[in-house]
């Protein structure tokens, strides 16, 4: 650390990426560690409690933050009305996954399947809330608004994820109820089955992650198969451009992603127009 | 990339983190390269023009965005009140350098302070501006609010970053009346002398950036000089919590920023009783 530490002093703040540092832990420096990724999430949290309150209260054919398999937003009907909600993936986007990544962060080893499926029966009373996500909870509770949760935990592990909700202030969660699962309805990891289901039962004013998938399936996944990153960044601005920050609200997660499978180098992510290199001092 | 790609189809959404990229390459590519970054960015500046909108007309004696070295809110003056405007970072908040993060990402080469340099006055044409920036900037002056830029680079490289901005979309920039560098003012690199000056012009509305800095400099300096890390999250929600999303607004920035100077490894970002280790199949 000394060393690097020292390379860092002497430089600017723009060069500390560079130095030697573990491969995974800038992520996790930045998100656990950082002033800024808490802040966000605090002010992407203080931004859906307004958005949510100022749609109050629910009506029959207001449109809901979920979409019909064409794409629009499909309305609340009367008997729904009567049922707002707001729902939420749970890791990274409610609750940091602490203990798991820094597993994950402890260097080359390559990635376990296993070690998840452990983490969502062991983890529980180490996961830690987001900053913001506990005030906005209570928040909308207060409201009369329902928090439902639509994560891709396992079903078989219901209990612990209602333990690691309840652990973290952000329940109560009851599987089946508020707490949907994969394993739940269709079964598939895609969401949109669970949303067909939760829209059936809420006004959902909102949705909240930290992935495409938390909103709508269509981004990845096209009539073709998945889409190229570059379609589905273009979709998500051309298609979707009016739902962020309105009624989809997305929380930072650098550490794993779908824009991560499979993980892209330098010259996938860049344009060999955009590239550019230092020729030395001149 | 086959071997890579392969392990990760594999895996789970959780594992991806942990296969071999090259070190600097994971926050590119979720900075560049994600839908949800971008989505990210959308939602931000949304706020951010609603967070203004709803506060205009300007008046004499509204708070600022802009703090007093008590920490309270500088009042605008019947004087600024004609004059509203927000106060933006340039670099990773409303343009992301491309061409440079490509070049920091190239593996395992220590930083080079001159490359920064050599980029602001050759990357402008090379720059790309965050999705949602143009259209808040747009916004703004629509409403009569004025884009005020508030960045460390240099004074010397003025003419540069005048041409970034403008290439982006963003401008107009004019230094010493909309522009204000490092070398400017004060000379000071944290910004608080500068927007001193600058909310002696302006009554300003909001502040935008992607590090602590670009708001106050109280975050990261104490009394008694650089705080912990952990002293600077605490303070930040403790002291500054009802700023976030209401008239501070932050852009997600993984790539570089004082939470990574020195550089955190996994130890110094998770507390002993947070750490948790996969213990095998069982």
């Amino acid at each position: 650390m000394k060393r690097i530490a020292a390379v860092c002093l002497m430089a600017a703040l723009h060069g500390c990426a560079a130095t030697g540092v573990p491969r995974t832990t800038q992520p996790l420096a930045w998100t656990l560690g950082s002033v800024e990724a808490g802040a966000i999430a605090t002010q992407t949290y203080r931004a859906l409690v307004q958005s949510v309150e100022a749609r109050l209260p629910a009506a029959a054919g207001m449109p809901s933050a979920i979409l019909g398999s064409d794409g629009t937003p499909l309305p609340c009907t009367a008997e729904t009305a009567q049922r707002p909600a707001a729902v939420f993936d749970v890791d990274e986007t409610l609750i940091w996954n602490v203990g798991h990544a820094y597993y994950e962060a402890r260097g080359d080893a390559p990635f376990d399947e296993k070690s998840w499926a452990a983490w969502e029966r062991e983890g529980p009373a180490q996961t830690v809330a987001i900053p913001g996500a506990k005030a906005a909870l209570d928040a909308l509770r207060a409201m009369g608004v329902t928090p439902v949760f639509n994560t891709n935990r396992s079903a078989e592990n219901a209990k612990h994820t209602e333990a690691a909700l309840a652990h973290t202030g952000l329940g109560p969660a009851v599987h089946g109820e508020t707490l949907f699962l994969k394993g739940d309805v269709d079964g598939k990891s895609g969401k949109d089955g669970r949303r067909a289901e939760i829209v059936k039962r809420f006004c959902v004013l909102a949705l909240v992650g930290d992935q495409n998938g938390d909103f709508t399936d269509s981004i990845d996944n096209g009539p073709a198969g998945k889409r190229p990153m570059a379609e589905r960044r273009e979709i998500a601005v051309a298609r979707y451009g009016a739902h962020w920050g309105a009624d989809w609200f997305v929380l930072p997660n650098p550490l794993y992603g779908g824009w991560n499978n499979p993980p892209m180098n330098r010259d996938e992510v860049v344009a060999p127009d955009q590239r550019w290199t230092y020729k030395g001092n001149h």
